[in-house]
């Protein structure tokens, strides 16, 4: 069989841009629906996507005036997805740096077990100041320090799920005998940032693991996803720079012993898709008209760690940015932004109505064949194995992508037809890990 | 309308009897599997009971060859069975000791979305030195020290909760302004056990807060039931028992100036039915063969903090036990055991078979109509407003009650025949939480 795309929903309520609840279309309460999110995981699912996914951060993230800010918890909101779906995976994103390893790994276990083995987990460490200062914090702790703790976090979660052998649990009645005690170890984890002695108290799951998903593209966060990650999301604004990335990435796998075919690089792509190249550029029009500035001027002065009155609208950049290596937070994302707007010249406003559809990512604008053609030529030039699909509005924009682009890319062989596994792993076409605690009594 | 009875099902798996998955009907696999908790949910709701409940602690609980072990993290769980019910409350067991209020506050905010108002907190504090060494520390916090935290937990969680003003969202389209942000308010709570600045990043819930229950009986337990819990789960052996507590805590509710009607208590109760008394007594009988006594005694002998070897199936239990003040633990629960066992002047073996269905809750062997009796009994009598139905066998328990039970009591007008609120709190006939942090601009 020749080499198939993956494709994941990455869900946001009204859409990825900004001002897509302004659109007469949209549901503005649509963050805080179980129906919203149901209707999307349907229609991707239905277009036979390997998986959804949500975003998080433990904070407020926004001006709550700017768009609908709510955020409710994504394994809470994944859970209650189960039931109206069957086959897709459902990736939630969790921080290490604000969670305690036995909850959450008992969390993502949980999930597993109800769905059966489409269980998945976005590591993230969460920067920022106002995160940390939820959690007893005054600052966030240094960059390093993040990932450094994150590491130790997956070393006691992959040995918590797997405490319990895979063959630990035999039922037997007649003996009275529900579980093998041999066959559940404790971990007795003492480390520098945590100490758990286990055993979780949740049998090994069907995909013993959630699916490990990173998508930190700093130096650190690439030497992590290079040692855990088993897809990635990234934000790549052009092909070159996608292929650089994509190099780069299945190079660090190898050198960590592992096979980079087991690492399944998803860049993010903004597609605003209409029936004619007009009508598509209409749309991304009015979106722009809808952004309202004041709130968007706050958003990139915080992120760019400058004053939001050195930011001129009808002006480029300031010329006199802090470096990034002086940025405590999102290391890459600041770079992106403004290595594009230096790029393309462009103005603090034009900047701006690019960000907000894609934040960094890549804003796809035309006709499905167009669509398809560019998701194409980056799967067949080592730019990336499938794509984080980010739609500008929801939920028209999956429907568009579902119903329009996915049969040309199913027509040209390039996308599945149905599931062939029932798992989120065997969707993504990798193998279910092997045990870390076995065989029994060897540690 | 006269007064009417409330009911909560205590789900456990294949039953609160632990020999009962041994049993030829009981799927031992059942714990682990959304299907069967979705057709217990139903049946209660079918039954309109007011809500489900899941108990739980961040640790393996038992030899895990003993009964089905594995224990599924609760909210998550009952997020994945609000789709397939749509009126029933849904109340999870979660740890003041070992999360964050963040964290926390935040996922029961996002279950009340979710279900539209049907969620609910037990709140716990957690005992033992086995939970403490999943999180870091060498011993359990002391049992003062548990509830201060608790305490100051509620008070985060509270102000959290109430970061958004109910009327905080506008969804202004036109003028591009989706919420007042002077509506979404800091809560800059700096503590002696939590620093947390919020705002929330979910806004106000359809109950504002999640249901509110406790479960604590010690004398630190049921001064925080008195100033924090709307409902209370508690284990009282018999119809004396159950009135003192009740009178103490509406008492105490008083003395912290609520409504004692606002604490609506609800002892459990472990009914066996059958069609006739011989036939419930032989199912007792058999649930006693079945329960293998290694296992029980060596868990006895945990909760008393006796060497496993002091404790001789025929005799009764040793006279020099340690007193509770020398036991940070459990402490209501090894009261209520060692009472009963020398007021009835049992065996260990005779204790540990009572313990198996009740673990110091009241187990009832009988007919429908004796049931029914015995609630009402209680009902009317000073010693409950409802009860916490704890079926030995499940699902065949519940059914029972459902199909047999619950007619009797609806027809001499003691139960609802149907849903009257949509909410958790309405079903129980309690008030919504005003808001601390209003009017705005007033802290």
């Amino acid at each position: 069989m020749t080499r198939q795309l993956h494709f994941n929903l990455f869900l946001h309520d009204t859409g990825h841009h900004e001002a897509s609840w302004r659109l007469p279309e949209s549901d503005p309460y649509a963050n805080l629906s179980l129906q919203a999110h149901q209707r999307l995981a349907r229609i991707a699912e239905d277009a036979k996507f390997d998986s959804v996914f949500l975003a998080d951060s433990p904070v407020l993230w926004s001006d709550p005036g700017r768009r609908p800010s709510g955020k409710l918890e994504p394994t809470l909101l994944l859970a209650a997805l189960i039931g109206s779906t069957s086959r897709i995976g459902l990736i939630a994103t969790a921080s290490t740096s604000y969670n305690e390893p036995y909850n959450l790994a008992r969390r993502f276990a949980s999930l597993d077990h109800l769905s059966q083995g489409r269980a998945g987990w976005n590591i993230v460490t969460t920067a920022g100041d106002a995160a940390a200062r939820n959690f007893g914090l005054d600052d966030q702790p240094l960059h390093r320090a993040r990932y450094e703790r994150a590491d130790e976090f997956l070393e006691v979660s992959t040995k918590l799920w797997d405490s319990w052998a895979d063959d630990a649990i035999v039922a037997d009645k007649q003996a009275g005998v529900h579980a093998r005690s041999s066959h559940v170890r404790s971990v007795d984890h003492h480390g520098e940032f945590f100490r758990v002695d286990g055993p979780l108290n949740v049998p090994r799951s069907p995909q013993a693991w959630p699916l490990l998903v990173q998508a930190g593209s700093s130096e650190d966060g690439k030497e992590f996803a290079a040692k855990w990650a088993e897809a990635v999301f990234t934000a790549q604004p052009t092909l070159a720079e996608s292929q650089a990335f994509y190099a780069d990435l299945k190079r660090r796998a190898a050198a960590a012993g592992r096979d980079p075919d087991h690492v399944v690089i998803l860049p993010g792509i903004v597609p605003v898709i209409g029936d004619t190249s007009a009508e598509a550029r209409e749309l991304e029009a009015e979106l722009e008209r809808l952004i309202a500035p004041q709130y968007a001027v706050a958003t990139l002065a915080y992120t760019l760690r400058v004053d939001p009155a050195r930011l001129v609208l009808d002006e480029p950049l300031p010329a006199d940015l802090p470096d990034e290596a002086e940025i405590e937070g999102a290391k890459s994302r600041r770079t992106l932004i403004v290595d594009w707007a230096r790029r393309e010249n462009l103005t603090v406003r034009q900047l701006i109505g690019k960000l907000g559809g894609g934040r960094g990512h890549r804003t796809f604008t035309g006709t499905p064949s167009e669509v398809a053609d560019t998701i194409q030529e980056y799967f067949e030039n080592g730019a990336a194995d499938g794509f984080n699909i980010m739609p500008a509005v929801l939920p028209s924009g999956i429907e568009a992508f579902a119903t329009k682009v996915v049969p040309i890319l199913q027509e040209r062989g390039l996308f599945r037809t149905d599931y062939e596994g029932t798992t989120l792993r065997q969707h993504y076409g990798l193998p279910r890990p092997s045990n870390v605690l076995d065989p029994i009594g060897v540690r």
